[in-house]
């Protein structure tokens, strides 16, 4: 493709993409093909022949889009706010065009040195403490687990220089609440921990982890013989947007030299308004946290921010010096393939830089909290109506909630929330996430999209009140 | 931003990207900039009010451009071909507009059969059996950990699900060659094997894995009550595309029932061509496979495809399934979430597709066959040229050249080599790649940018020459 033909196609697909966003509100949240529907339209077989591009544009409308589920459409209410800013979509149609490889510093130095910044950015309007260093990666699940190979290697002193996890040792524990994301789990199996050796520590009503819980469950591993590793809290868990006690439970990895990590993967970015900053009161005694930009914050997909205050030891456990890697400038740079677990790395710094520009600090503490008065707002029509049951406090933008069916049993009352909630979203006028929190079904309405407001609260909880009728039929 | 600010900067930016393009020719290869010079032109603090968008623009030419390494210049003759064609820059676009993902197959059905559909035509393209199944990943470092993973789980009988690494078990080892890639040492050491449990083992005159010396080092550790585990080769190496034997790799694997991971990250283009398919003749018996579209042919970073065999065991590895990650199509399609690391997933395949769709099987074959041939041309002319030597045979389209300073002891020579590749890269006009093979520096010239002809190539040699009698001087 010739710049030209480029410029063409380019054009038109601003005009696409301005126009889907133009068009989003009209358009189903979820999406409504079945299974094999999508592939069923594509070739079996690749192409042998160059093709012209134009030829797909059309296949954008009537392939593709009806197989999108539109998280940025401002009745999407579902798992979590995932919006997607058009600044960062320019910034990544000049990441692409420039397809610079920030693996090393001088393999692009402006991909480096801007995420310095941008990180650097990122963790004053957090307000983390000047000791966190911070670097981008693809996902919080990526980044948590390079929190527990770290949290594993400083418990064996870097046994990854010896005999790994094979050497003989006292084995290693870690802990976190039974409220924590999936990738938790994920992380230390992967890690090598082993499932035997994850303690999942019970919550309290609001579904904060339980500290007693986690200093009795550490004081019995040390009384059996094995070796307390790291602890991962959550300020804002993803069924509930519970908040652990992060000053309570790093006062127990301090006194059993636990490795802590924060997972405030979503509600990082609610961090910008300092008036929400208890929520993770004590977080500067953490090793590491991870917040995503790409959720709350608006900025594409993925887009990870991963803080340390131990960078050398970060580089001890990632770094690889291979001749055809080092540069003449290695001494005075960060290179940000030591970092991470991948050696790649493309300019996501800007991206970040787009929208922090384009938002201001200003911005994203505005974001945050018409996200927050809305979701207090729905809260309060929950309590008020009869017939319903909020399931968890809001202390930030989602809303959990049950439709009750006196005198049903809790098994068909669970069964009724899930048929509600599917119910809701075959609609296509708004989407929400069915649960499970303590064994019971709930309904999740989380807020946050780029446009969401008043009238798209109100429709989806109008919509729940109907569907609620037509499913208890 | 509304769309319409947005129509007018992604019409602005389209024209941007176009000239970049068009200008890259005449820009200095590597980034000239000395570490610190971007970030000091950056502010310190992050904005506090919104702005204009309009004002990062000027800033992309004189902040960003001058610290960018241009990997799509046509003397990018660096560490590997990672080009990224207009058409895979469109795709980005519209993928980044969407803001879709596609962690579930419910989340966005399209992003699910759309990378379904991309992964079997890569299969087909690169003549896989059809027992192989694709997933994207973002690197080939993420994927070759995946696969020591699988690995581990495989010769513990998922001890994941029990004590891991950490219960009682004989060690387990993985072996590959002294010239794998980097990445697969460090894929060792985060899944916990431990240094002392990775075997790097001697290559040949041509820097392919000996495979007796691979067989003896498995019976060795049988004979020291280890267990052989993992087995990586490569085919076509970082340093100089040597190919490991694979089929004779494979009936050791076989023997000793070792994951046989076969990493052709950057050459895995290259069996797009049937005339090249002996280079991982084999291949049919490995346990997972990688190779990298955003390499050598240029889908835009990131954008890594895995294969495996046995997809059962790669979800009993990966997969999580919390409440609300569950949905009622879950029986009937693939969540990739459960293929990877990473629980989210954006939208990667729809810039395969438009790359693929763009350039067909034909224009692949005729890329690959272009760099071959220019490959070979040079490496004719460093062998007829004297004064220089070529390091190691030019399979595909990387040439490793050493100039020779006769009485100059080795350590001089390497050290004249060294500084003659850091004068080449000085002078902007090309970019090449000092690297050290077996104790010796020596200079690659990897051949495969979007419009490198004849006289980049040309060119790149002269450089060479001329700047070897500079340096000696």
């Amino acid at each position: 493709m010739t710049p030209d033909e480029f410029r063409e196609l380019g054009h038109a697909l601003v005009e696409w993409v301005a126009r889907y966003r133009e068009d989003l509100p009209g358009l189903p949240v979820m999406s409504a093909v079945r299974p094999g529907d999508i592939r069923a339209q594509l070739p079996a077989t690749p192409p042998e022949a160059p093709g012209a591009l134009q030829a797909l544009l059309p296949l954008l409308d009537s392939v593709v889009l009806p197989g999108i589920t539109h998280w940025n459409h401002p009745r999407f209410f579902a798992y979590f706010p995932s919006k997607t800013h058009l600044a960062s979509v320019l910034a990544d149609l000049v990441c692409a065009g420039l397809g610079a490889q920030g693996m090393s510093w001088q393999t692009s130095p402006a991909a480096t040195e801007v995420e310095e910044v941008m990180l650097e950015w990122l963790r004053q309007l957090l307000g983390l403490p000047l000791a966190f260093s911070g670097v981008l990666q693809d996902t919080a699940s990526t980044a948590t687990l390079v929190a527990l190979l770290c949290a594993r290697e400083k418990s064996t002193g870097l046994a990854l220089c010896r005999g790994g996890l094979q050497q003989a040792h006292a084995p290693l524990v870690v802990y976190t609440s039974e409220m924590a994301h999936s990738s938790v789990e994920k992380a230390a199996l992967l890690a090598g921990f082993g499932r035997d050796y994850v303690r999942f520590l019970p919550t309290d009503a609001a579904h904060a982890l339980q500290v007693e819980a986690l200093a009795s469950a550490v004081q019995a591993d040390v009384a059996a013989g094995l070796q307390p590793c790291a602890v991962v809290a959550t300020t804002g868990t993803t069924s509930t947007t519970a908040m652990d006690p992060v000053a309570a439970v790093a006062e127990v990895a301090r006194r059993h030299a636990l490795w802590l990590h924060v997972d405030a993967a979503m509600a990082g970015t609610a961090m910008v308004c300092p008036e929400l900053r208890w929520m993770w009161a004590g977080v500067e005694a953490a090793d590491s946290v991870v917040f995503n930009p790409h959720k709350w914050m608006g900025v594409g997909f993925d887009c990870t921010a991963y803080f340390v205050r131990d960078v050398g030891h970060l580089l001890s456990v990632m770094s690889t010096h291979p001749s055809y890697l080092r540069t003449k400038a290695d001494a005075e740079v960060k290179n940000f393939r030591d970092w991470g677990i991948p050696l790649g790395r493309r300019f996501r710094a800007l991206k970040v830089w787009f929208v922090l520009h384009s938002l201001g600090a200003d911005g994203l503490r505005a974001a945050v909290r018409r996200d927050v008065a809305l979701a207090q707002g729905l809260a309060a029509r929950v309590d008020a109506a009869p017939g319903w049951e909020r399931c968890a406090p809001v202390p930030l933008q989602t809303v959990c909630v049950r439709h009750l069916l006196p005198g049903a049993s809790a098994a068909e009352e669970d069964a009724h929330n899930l048929a509600l909630a599917e119910a809701v979203n075959a609609t296509g006028e708004a989407y929400v996430t069915p649960a499970v929190v303590k064994g019971r079904r709930l309904i999740r309405i989380s807020i946050g999209a780029l446009d969401t407001a008043q009238p798209d609260v109100d429709a989806v909880w109008a919509l729940l009140q109907r569907c609620a009728a037509d499913v208890g039929r």
